[in-house]
């Protein structure tokens, strides 16, 4: 089934209010295999509106309308939905009931203006039979669902009552899974050469890939009869691509790099500390970021001074002297510095020129040392990086987090130079 | 004059990927007086495309079209442009050059497939001629705007190239000037309240604030006929808004809180430690994201373990146990430590719940301390906050700076309790 999602609203066009439910609603429909072909925001202009539905019910399967359906004069969308469809406008006295029910609950007072919003085309139904919100009607053969604007109330609404009434509407009984493989590393068109035939062939699948900074996410999609079927298709093609692209696959589905780790720092009963230098802090933000990370986190070090280096991670000042604060020795002497000072299993640093201005001919903006040290050994390895002070940093921080995952994934990773 | 946005890329309209740049064009369009009329996201496919453009190009003063100017298949918008505007794709070899260089500078190699890049419609011109990315071209009188998804990029562009070519398109001895005010603290209702009535009467003034979590910021645009005026204007309504609301200005148009923080602690030639636990590094690292911060920011210690508050800050290990991690006297140790063991002028430390989990009747989610200490003395206050994990965190780490901000302006601050 093909859909299309409408936004009314000034606030949106005016950039006033940032669109997210296009994204939720457009997210969960595509889950399900439907297909979103459009997402149009327009104002509260009513020849817009009307052009927009005509449109959308003219190729579409289902349309989902979101806002305007407040009680203040700007709302418009009952009334334009009337107009579109040719219905008259009439006061739905259940809808009524529900609106000052609903007020009363919220210890809202009654304004004659609210009851406007019980005023929906004559034959439309309530997308929730016992809420306050949102009606729907057929145009065509084709269900329109006026919802309300507040992301909650759609979130809600759709889980709830608009996504069971398409999936029952679709009747086929087909499954439809998806797999996102999380890449850092390749280019976005290596990846394209790679992934090159991959399913092209076959009925139903779909693979895909976009970046999402500083990663490149690719996605397998499979429509299939049955849930076993999927899942072996599924599983079939994500062998394929890991056989491809395997090295640079940091995360799979919901997850990210530091779900990862810390799954395996805890299971492995392993505890790990940071010491950052170019990075300030961005690996321990990372880190931390994860519900439970108190229990292998010990702390994160961001030593910008060079004294800071020597004090708390015993680099000591001759080598920072002698090789640079950037310098793969240091990085080296970061690591096992953190490392035993805090008593942790794995220490972990960064050191490096994040730019724009620090940089020289034999260091220039976007050099960086990435290093690890453990119970089997130490390693430190220089990086070269381009682009802004933002991206620099973000792409040291997930390099030094792909090296953490490596290392838990298979500790001789400490051995290779 | 009126616009429209058109986004193109199948990730927007399954949900992968949340459109954040028609926010951004739409509110700094609108901004300058101009009106989005409409905005749309279609997926890779040609037909929509041209239907969505010629709908545009209809109707609108000019057209901003972001998206598929990638190197792979996918990649459409190009090749849609050329049909679309019945001028054949041709290599441009300006566009090739300015490509090569900026693979190079970022250390990316070649691939033959980057070459499809520089094919685009004949006589469309490089949005900016010393960048590899986007063109423009005209239909109908109606520029057409061709710019990448990638959000960095679009805001660089369009700030840079797209809206100043629009204003002079525009034409009119009119100059537009606008101010942002960024608030930190009270909620949007309140906002409003305090703003109510200003610049209402005024010709050629718009007063809006829209929520930028966790600040919230007020914009001030003057339509002028000449520069001296606008800007008379404009300091004579900051200063007014400054008067409503200027306890919680935390920083002005462009910069941030840590941009103004840093230029403070330079000119005052003071130095900054942080202790942080519960925001995880997020203050060192909004910090150390400016650029030079090496010159004030000595270290910032991420001290999620007890033992790393003993060792590293000096808590006594007596205060933790008989007050809690998560205590007034924890955050001021914590603050007081940093400062005298990093030998800094200032000492700024967090504790708190961040939660999920943690909490308990006493000390809830969201409990928060945050502490500073300084030459002439030290304080620390509990706060309460909510919100998720990542808004917890975030919410302490702008209170934090705040504080930093605060102390800078007037070293009072840390006597108030």
């Amino acid at each position: 089934m093909k859909g299309e999602i409408i936004n009314i609203g000034d606030e949106l066009v005016s950039g006033r209010v940032c669109d997210l439910n296009s994204f939720f609603l457009s997210g969960r429909i595509s889950s399900f295999g439907f297909e979103i072909k459009a997402i149009s925001s327009v104002g509260d202009d009513e020849d817009r509106i009307i052009e927009v539905l005509e449109r959308a019910v003219s190729r579409s399967d289902f349309v989902l309308v979101s806002g305007g359906l407040g009680p203040t004069e700007d709302d418009l969308t009952a009334k334009v939905a009337a107009k579109f469809s040719k219905l008259p406008l009439v006061l739905n006295e259940d809808f009524l009931t529900l609106i000052k029910r609903s007020l009363n609950e919220r210890g809202i007072p009654w304004f004659e203006s609210y009851k406007k919003l019980a005023y929906i085309p004559q034959g439309a139904k309530l997308v929730d039979p016992t809420e306050a919100c949102g009606f729907y009607l057929e145009q065509k053969s084709v269900p329109i669902f006026f919802l309300p604007g507040v992301p909650a109330e759609v979130r809600s609404l759709s889980e709830n009552k608009v996504f069971p009434l398409l999936l029952k509407r679709e009747g086929e009984k087909v499954v439809i899974r998806q797999r996102i493989l999380k890449l850092f590393g390749p280019q976005e068109a290596q990846i394209g050469e790679k992934l090159e035939g991959l399913g092209a062939n076959e009925n139903g699948v779909m693979i895909g890939f976009y970046p999402n900074f500083p990663e490149n996410h690719v996605t397998i999609t499979v429509r299939s009869d049955t849930e076993d079927q999927a899942v072996q298709i599924l599983n079939r093609l994500e062998t394929e691509v890991d056989r491809r692209l395997g090295f640079w696959i940091v995360a799979k589905d919901g997850d990210t790099i530091e779900d990862g780790v810390g799954r395996m720092l805890t299971e492995k009963g392993l505890s790990v500390a940071v010491a950052e230098s170019c990075t300030g802090g961005l690996i321990s933000r990372r880190l931390t970021s994860i519900s439970g990370s108190s229990s292998y986190f010990d702390r994160g070090l961001v030593t910008y001074s060079n004294q800071a280096k020597v004090e708390l991670l015993g680099v000591p000042a001759d080598t920072i002297a002698s090789h640079g604060a950037v310098s793969e020795e240091t990085a080296l002497s970061m690591a096992r510095g953190v490392r035993e000072k805090s008593r942790v299993d794995i220490g972990l640093s960064t050191t490096g020129i994040a730019g724009p201005t620090g940089g020289s001919d034999l260091k220039p903006v976007g050099t960086v040392y990435i290093g690890l040290a453990a119970a089997n050994g130490a390693r430190a390895k220089r990086y070269q990086f381009s682009g802004s002070r933002e991206q620099i940093t973000m792409l040291t921080a997930e390099t030094a987090l792909s090296w953490l995952n490596r290392y838990l994934k298979d500790d001789s990773f400490i051995l290779r130079h």
